[in-house]
């Protein structure tokens, strides 16, 4: 049987970490084309990504990759099973047979977990922090062991949504090697710290994080005007200075009324100085601080309940790059796909099927300065 | 009879030119008080101005006003009748009895050219560029001399104003001196210079602006962040990337599709840099750039039809400052004002009445960095 991998991933920036899993998958998989299912420009937890999302595709397909596809927008900034649930989808309409990532225990039997574990999502409707104490009990309870750690709960959010796709991708679990994700300092004893401690040192402009990065990452770090939450404040502030707490009900994941504190706060000079002292006046016990980065990146760029339901009712794909083997496994998943897979972006698909991304395109390019998406063509590479 | 003396102005900044007014008055009603209708943080030509209303308001204090009323903004950015008309309005709540207004015709009888021009208004539902020049012609028709510049335009405006609401105020007419209202350079010859031609230098960065204002403007100018439109273009393109047509088509003043133009106009980066580039690009016959500036400003703070036709079904008046004998003013008008007079904002009215007002200082202080409307008393001056 022929393989192909798939890899769920944002690559904030791609750092060595991230080329030392595809070493993984090329040393098992040698010959086996390479698929990434990537965040585009804002990403899971509710953030500007760092780098653009051509270039993050442009460094893994020099480093390995042979496609990379886009997540949606409206696939991207989800809660964690909403998320994986889109990864998932992408990467079984693109072939993918064997799913790559990486774990904080690689020992974990997903699938036999998410067969117990299927049934739990949805008794609760809402992500507030007692979701997230509740759901990793009750997941707890029912596979019989802890599932408590960020990537071990992706891996399973990646096995549920491959039972309910039916999609029969089989699971490759990675032990997480040096670091793990809530490292903060630079890891002086090897090469792979985190891409949070990476952009950490990033913003303190602490030139060490080269080692820790491929040298195409380091140059486009180098390069690029890098973004973030800082970037776009003023304009959120701007947009809940400006617009009813009624007119901001609209915005996909608004609920319990938040909205009437997120207008009070960026009302009060106290908190409204940046990005961080106002999400932290906003949080409480029901809204935490991704569940509100997600919804300020909503409210930034205007994103309605309609707006979600409608990408909802008809999902698509869209290739950011490929190689040439890349270029054959898309070739063969146009043959079977029900869905749309946008390769250019025409006049037609930024007015309708893709307006939200081509939108969040054009708000990051505002602070980037690079076009994002009509007039680009996908990075192409000729291994 | 008991005189009190009205003037209607924007300050931005408060000159020389306007000192000569007061002057003026001052010689002709020694002991009269003197009350001013000023537009607050956003201009009747659509612009934000260039320090806030409290500094402006106690710059005239400080040179011969008595009392200093703001008007609303959805009643300063406004074409020039309507602002007239507001303002004529604000003056008479207060009792005042004689308007004095610049005019390049001073010799103009207005009041009786309001009368043969009183019906004109309304044949015209949309304030184009052809309307500007027809109306004009059909004025200068019926009054039986051109009336086409500027201030004698607004004059005429005063006397319809008046006309329609019963006022019985004088007019006073004053002849322009040394500066009229398109000159761009500063005019070395004298102390009197345009606001434009002084904000032009403030521009530049000329020193040369202090010979043309009294000392406390001149000290303002030099310790206030100014403000222009430069500073809420990037917020205003967010607000055109992020809604769709459909939802701008709500926005007070929106007519025949121009967000379609707005928005392709801020989607394209060789228009998209500044303001004054985009502005340009979206003009057309239709919309000229000072009715382009309105909506803009419409726009950025999200001003909806029914925000006007509320704040028109109940119109308020807002106290900026005062001396004794304008408070002496104001103590008398409030016996018998039919209208809220707001002197301090309280909670209520940030959410109700002043709402709109209230975004808009938010909004002017996110780059002004003073707090403009909550726990801000009137400026009081002891003389």
């Amino acid at each position: 049987m022929q393989r192909t991998i798939g890899i769920i991933t944002e690559y904030n920036p791609f750092h060595n970490g991230h080329l030392y899993q595809i070493r993984q998958v090329k040393k098992q998989f040698p010959n086996a084309p390479l698929v990434i299912a990537m965040s585009g420009n804002f990403l899971q937890r509710g953030e500007p990504a760092i780098i653009d999302k051509w270039h993050r595709a442009a460094e893994c397909l020099a480093n390995g990759a042979d496609l990379v596809m886009e997540l949606p927008l409206m696939a991207a900034v989800q809660p964690a099973d909403r998320f994986a649930y889109y990864g998932v989808w992408t990467l079984a309409q693109m072939g993918v047979t064997d799913l790559f990532f990486g774990a904080e225990h690689a020992e974990f039997d997903f699938m036999h977990d998410a067969h117990k574990a299927i049934e739990i999502i949805g008794n609760f409707n809402q992500y507030h922090e007692s979701f997230a104490k509740t759901y990793q009990q009750v997941v707890t309870e029912k596979v019989g062991h802890p599932v408590d750690q960020p990537n071990d709960l992706l891996g399973l959010a990646y096995a549920k949504a491959n039972l309910k796709l039916k999609a029969g991708i089989n699971l490759h679990p990675i032990q997480r090697k040096n670091a793990n994700y809530h490292d903060i300092e630079l890891n002086d004893a090897g090469t792979i710290a985190s891409a949070s401690a990476i952009r950490e040192a990033l913003h303190r402009q602490n030139q060490d994080f080269e080692k820790f990065v491929p040298q195409q990452t380091a140059h486009d770090l180098k390069m690029q005007r890098l973004v973030s939450w800082n970037d776009f404040w003023m304009h959120l502030k701007m947009e809940l200075l400006t617009h009813s707490a009624q007119e901001l009900e609209k915005i996909y994941g608004m609920a319990e009324g938040i909205q009437y504190r997120m207008i009070a706060m960026a009302q009060r000079s106290e908190f409204a100085g940046n990005f961080d002292s106002w999400i932290k006046a906003v949080k409480n016990k029901r809204f935490t601080y991704t569940r509100l980065s997600r919804l300020a990146t909503m409210t930034l760029l205007h994103i309605s309940w309609d707006d979600v339901a409608s990408f909802e009712s008809r999902p698509y794909l869209r290739v950011l790059g490929f190689s040439k083997k890349g270029q054959a496994v898309l070739h063969e998943a146009k043959k079977n796909c029900d869905y749309p897979i946008i390769t250019n972006v025409s006049q037609d698909e930024k007015k309708g099927i893709l307006r939200i991304d081509y939108r969040a395109g054009k708000v990051y390019q505002a602070v980037c300065g690079n076009e994002q998406d009509l007039k680009h063509a996908p990075v192409m590479t000729v291994k």
